[in-house]
């Protein structure tokens, strides 16, 4: 039996962390870093993850504001619009919600970004300074990802890490990383072949797939440690009863809320891995916290403090 | 018994292919592609690879400079030169021959390269467009080792892929465009534990790590196809007996010029792969011809030629 790696503790601590500092700048400039999100369209989970991301910025004190544009808008005026945040003096971090509605190109409205604001990490610029091994903003949730394995004392370096998933946002980004921090790094996606066998070779292994309980415990090595970066929503009663046995909690998401978030990985995991990371409360809260301390790291440089 | 590999006719029709565009843009705007090379310092290998790119570019009709300057030239002169260069009508492609002194962060300098100009796509806009899969310029050597395989019919989608070293100039790049080519990449280095087991994984095995002969039989796995980025001087004629057997051309090498050129893989390995890049002839050829290729297209973009 594993043990469950919380990465809310750790979260905590790095927001703590954001406070303090943001108040020390505050008090010796009276400045304070500024995030603009932006939101195109209505997709409801963009909301729900903007919200969360004004919330954690304001609790830090932080300045936010989220710019919403119906998702017909002109690409001369969102265009416009990025071009009016890179310019002003208090935007310090400037981040574009994926995704964007189907007629826009993300790679062409994320490059209109000034790279000094990319506090997503997902401007071209700052991909190429990551594989380059070099200072740049790091996409959140693969620098989370990283800073819970240090923090958890899982070693990386010479350790064989397979990520299933090789989207931009995860899965790119984090090969880069665990490249960097020395790991021998395979990369997996829905054309690999023998999935199970590739990845029962990992010493740490990642699921960004975004499919429910996808990774069961024929994929992992015992002793594994295992990192779930999924959301799912699960609505069928008797799986939550197979996956997650009798348990209160997520009878009551189900009665409410009609489902309860399950990851990429069977729970069922934890019974042959050395770690997993739980759905909810896994890796998700250190994406925010990841995204504050890049903010925050934003406005110091922006700003030449030390 | 497997199959040699060679560029060396590939590379020729790519070049025929440049050579005639060429000459078509020449006919139809009086006008043809330039290419501006930048040595810095007195590397006498860099001097080699940038001559050979000078007269390949000349046989092809491309207009083709090198500037050449001191190795302890000031940042601030570099830095202009680059902007000049940048803002030169006739000037397409604009590369910095590498290795720089070592005062010099090469990331800085690359990145002072107008990416619309920046044909061995190592500025980190190009290199953050890769991960993007989105257009943009590839580096040359990876991008050679795609058209090979795909030249010679060789499967990449849902093949395992495993590339020994992580350099900038190929490693890194190649592990991306294999991933967006569908293959299943894994990337090893120095760092990485049992390295032959995870070498002989592969259905193609990439070598670009500078160790001559590095890459023995037990690395590999029968039947599979291995590309050697590999170039290395073996001054040895006993070694040399011991690889290439009785072998003329070897030994005139190694009488005139006191070695001859070796790759990172035994070439006995040919004996239990399907396909091996020979060295030289291999994909040495290759890099130059996408130079190419990469200037005539910075050259069409610029100038909005179809």
């Amino acid at each position: 039996m594993g043990i469950w790696l919380e990465g809310r503790t750790l979260a905590g601590k790095i927001r703590d962390g954001v406070k303090e500092q943001v108040e020390h700048f505050r008090g010796l400039t009276n400045q304070v870093p500024g995030l603009v999100g932006i939101l195109v369209g209505e997709n409801p989970a963009s909301k729900v993850y903007l919200g969360t991301k004004e919330r954690t910025s304001q609790r830090l004190g932080i300045h936010s504001e989220i710019l919403k544009f119906p998702g017909d808008i002109e690409k001369a005026s969102l265009v416009e619009e990025i071009e009016k945040l890179n310019k002003r003096e208090d935007v310090d971090g400037i981040l574009v919600q994926l995704p964007l509605p189907p007629s826009f190109n993300p790679f062409e409205i994320i490059a209109l970004i000034s790279p000094e604001k990319d506090v997503d990490g997902f401007h071209p610029f700052s991909l190429g300074s990551l594989l380059w091994n070099q200072d740049g903003f790091k996409a959140c949730t693969p620098l989370g990802i990283i800073e819970l394995l240090k923090a958890s004392n899982i070693d990386i370096l010479g350790k064989r890490v397979v990520i299933i998933g090789r989207s931009l946002i995860v899965g790119k980004p984090l090969a880069a990383m665990m490249t960097n921090e020395h790991a021998t790094v395979t990369t997996c996606h829905s054309k690999t072949e023998n999935l199970p066998r590739v990845a029962s070779e990992a010493d740490i292994l990642v699921a960004a797939i975004g499919r429910a309980a996808y990774v069961t415990p024929d994929f992992v090595k015992p002793g594994a440690t295992v990192v779930d970066v999924g959301m799912n929503q699960l609505k069928d009663k008797n799986k939550a009863k197979e996956f997650f046995g009798e348990d209160e909690k997520r009878e009551k998401d189900l009665q409410e809320k009609g489902y309860t978030l399950i990851g990429d990985v069977d729970p069922r995991v934890i019974e042959k891995a050395a770690h997993l990371t739980p759905v909810p409360r896994g890796v998700g809260p250190l994406t925010v916290a990841m995204l504050m301390r890049n903010t925050l790291e934003a406005f110091r440089r922006r700003k030449k403090f030390q």
